[in-house]
């Protein structure tokens, strides 16, 4: 898996939240995917419990840009961006981890409430 | 292990770069601390192998800087940065997780050829 399709997942994240598009997070996890959205928050583990997480952010109008141009490294990419929902701004960096397949095979989220502005 | 205490390591990290302080390295990382830099390379385990990758580093003048607010969460932090050594700059995203003694276990860095301009 090159870094061109590592991005083009990135993009298609980005596009799932812009389109609000759950059949974008459907297809691009794996299946037995795990995310952990901040980390050290309750992980959450299989697709059922990761498109439930995403219909949430979709329901409350979470729409996303990149920050910075993606690191890919390895299986991985790790990427800064901006989370805008009504009037809070988050900005995370997210780092994923893809499995043989080219599917995301884990999720985590960095940040914390020095991240958010409202 | 509260969001200052990490964002002051991160600052200690950078400070190490600025002077060629090894013994800030010493200091803010775990003696059996794992660095894999980049993700997908082999790591190197412990302090010795640890501080000889530093050596090498600050021997070839590499200097840092943060490009933005590094992101705190869990026993974690990543954060973005730009590494001038000479004629080139990279850019990439560092995670370090600290151990209950607020020392850095793991260090993680996500960056590719894209992150590298000359």
């Amino acid at each position: 898996m090159d870094a061109a399709a590592k991005v083009k997942v990135v993009n298609q994240y980005v596009e799932a939240f812009e389109k609000a598009d759950i059949n974008i997070i459907k297809a691009i996890y794996a299946d037995n995917a795990v995310v952990e959205d901040p980390v050290g928050s309750e992980a959450h583990h299989g697709i059922d419990a990761i498109v439930a997480f995403y219909e949430g952010a979709f329901k409350m109008g979470a729409k996303l840009s990149l920050n910075e141009t993606p690191r890919c490294a390895g299986n991985a990419v790790a990427f800064s961006f901006t989370v805008k929902v009504g009037d809070m701004t988050i900005e995370p960096i997210d780092v994923f981890r893809f499995d043989a397949d080219g599917k995301i095979a884990s999720m985590k989220a960095f940040w914390g409430p020095e991240n958010v502005t409202q």
